[in-house]
């Protein structure tokens, strides 16, 4: 089976691309510019992942698209905050409906190149500030997608109903290699260990009394 | 209430636009480049149509993006059949996905700039081939939208119900100036009169006992 997946170059979407593959799917892996502060940093990994798993990997430019949303997480927008998802702060960080136009442009992909499926890394831990994250956006996303491609297309998110710590817990199992990946949301080279991004990365290895292979600028 | 309307110049959104109008609605009009075949024609129409109506008009490119996807109605397809829409070969004129993309979109772009709705031209005559037009498919994409930006957004169309032609009898009781719509699917300056969104617009007015106000390459 042809599938397609979301490879931003985190964490999330390597261990979806590894568990792809551990499926038996002859996977395309899609990245998006779509002007993050970080876009730049987490393309430069999800090319090394693709490359490292020797899969194909396209990237669809949304920059002018999405040069018009407000967002702190766009280089447009302001100061990416530092703490927790939990914090209200973070909710700054929110890209309008940016699964749901991601979601939307991969099916259309997928069904043009005769890709019955899409992977995504959501997963449980995803902060309820990211409303397109939700297992009940989720739900209701598939069911659009089925609909709207007459069935051609089905959306699959493996984590969905598991933390960030599990997926972690998977992807060492797979022995995915996630000192390639990048998950800060800041504009540098390396990774700032404060925002909510690193904050919730650092706490999954944690979970898995894992040290994150990455670096960070905060060694601890 | 702030809305976007998806505006693609041709007579469907044009009458939506009226109708928003007519509803109190502050409108800004939002056009795709996509790279269809007639794409820059109708694009001409739909600033036309904002000037007329005096608002707003804004241009989403992506061409980039849907230059991966396969249809004989973008410019890298093949050639566009001609005949009615129920023939079957009507079907490669199917954009996978467009639909599900542009209301994506819109989404993102109505959270970014504080407008809660957007207004669709998708009606009860448009025909199965096209699944991302179907009252099912319309049903389930709202409330992905209302999920996915946390009630933010609201997706509206009016005319979900009712067919082209009573779309047409609406629009001319509020006097759209459909002279400046454009249908046909063909590379053409003048509208062919021949392929299946030609035959249907002419059908719809034909059934209003209108004379269609645009000029054809076959006169009747």
């Amino acid at each position: 089976m042809k599938a397609l997946v979301s490879l931003s170059g985190g964490v999330d979407s390597a261990t979806v691309l590894a568990e792809m593959l551990y499926q038996g799917r002859e996977v395309t892996a899609v990245g998006f510019l779509y002007g993050s502060k970080h876009n730049s940093f987490e393309n430069r990994c999800a090319v090394k992942l693709a490359d490292y798993y020797d899969v194909p990997f396209q990237l669809i430019d949304l920059t002018s698209v999405m040069g018009h949303f407000s967002s702190s997480l766009l280089k447009h927008g302001g100061e990416i905050p530092e703490g927790h998802y939990a914090d209200s702060s973070m909710f700054q960080t929110v890209v309008p409906a940016r699964n749901i136009i991601f979601c939307s442009i991969l099916s259309g992909l997928a069904w043009s190149v005769g890709a019955g499926e899409v992977w995504l890394g959501i997963h449980a831990g995803d902060h309820p500030i990211y409303s397109d994250c939700s297992p009940k956006f989720f739900a209701s996303m598939k069911d659009t997608i089925t609909l709207g491609s007459n069935g051609r297309v089905c959306l699959e998110a493996p984590f969905l109903h598991h933390t960030k710590a599990e997926l972690v817990t998977r992807g060492i199992k797979l022995k995915v290699p996630y000192e390639l990946t990048r998950t800060c949301y800041k504009d540098q080279e390396l990774a700032c260990g404060k925002c909510g991004a690193c904050c919730e990365r650092l706490e999954a290895f944690g979970i898995n009394n894992q040290k994150d292979p990455i670096r960070y600028e905060i060694q601890d």
